[in-house]
């Protein structure tokens, strides 16, 4: 159990994630770093669009404020 | 009676919720952790979309800024 | 008369009051808490639509930033 | 003339004020109390909705961040 | 020149201006107060949509998180 | 090279710059103050709909939270 | 493995980027200064609409809260 929700992105660092976004995006990859604005950095990451890989975009850094959700892939 | 809204929450820690979208998406799930922002996390988490599960997802960290409402499941 | 806006929440704590979210949809419920970001919990909650009660929830906390007004119910 | 906004709403308490939200919606009441973030207190408040009274309210509380002005009656 | 851009209101106070809203309404009037988040005051106001006066409002509170732009009329 | 991205701005002053908002209209003019928020005032402004000029507007306040981009005219 | 997010934009500084914006729209160019409100300056850049060169701008400034992510090119 977790005492802080940012303890729980601390758990899924250096593993593989899937984070969806306001606009109904979907980017899965390995989760590097976050900060508290909820900023993230994932490697290895491709984008898919209902269930279907879109594009591989390798290193992204996602600005947190158009994130929904960030749960292990 | 509750001081603060956060109270609420902290009574519901560990408990089943169900927490409502901006976007009108749904998930239950254990609570586990929140901060002031109302980022959450769910543990043993379904996506359900009008009464459906659309998806299980084990552990979500969900961003205090795409939430409704909170309330026990 | 009130000096601020929040001394008429403190005045409608444990009454019954209505909220209505920028999604047009109405909460009614016993006013429990609140804080300065108008986060609410609300106990015995009905969520209406267009005046027929949707859904009852019991307890109900509800991110202030999704607030357009409270009124006693 | 005033020397900052906040104090034209001064000038307006307790007086009839219309309020517009950018929802469209337009409610007319007696200014009671405000602070920084413009959120208000109205008395005797009555709904309008292109120029007709949809319902009358008595007290209401409006979140500042969903009004686009506020104007003598 | 101006060193910083409220400068530039500073100087149109007590003139006329014309203020554009993200909804695309536009008012005209006599700049009367202002702050750091461009709430503003207009005195003699007009509203007008596509070039005709819609109404005439006196005093207006303008929240400023409404605004697009503010110019001289 | 810039070391801070308000740096860029700070070159162009005094210099004719083109503008684009979120609601997608264009305002051309010469950049003559602007601030942390990206407030900015515009003087010789001129208002593009689609490259054809919409308006001229001389002396323009935009309020930063409207704005998309910023680049040399 | 980056210890936080806006290292990972420290690491692409001079280096060609991919920055797409919550309109859609895609910008490519070198990345030469940003904040931590994720304000941008590239030069040589690009602005693309579904793959297709659509103009081209050298320097811009891009406003930090418009941003989805920024990925090398």
């Amino acid at each position: 159990m977790d005492a802080r929700p940012l303890d729980a992105l601390n758990r899924a660092k250096d593993k593989k994630v899937i984070i969806e976004l306001k606009n109904g995006h979907q980017f899965i990859g390995v989760l590097r770093a976050f900060d508290i604005h909820i900023n993230i950095v994932l490697d290895e990451t491709e984008e898919r669009v209902e269930g279907d890989v879109k594009r591989k975009l390798g290193t992204v850094f996602i600005r947190g404020d158009t994130i929904i959700l960030i749960s292990p892939a």
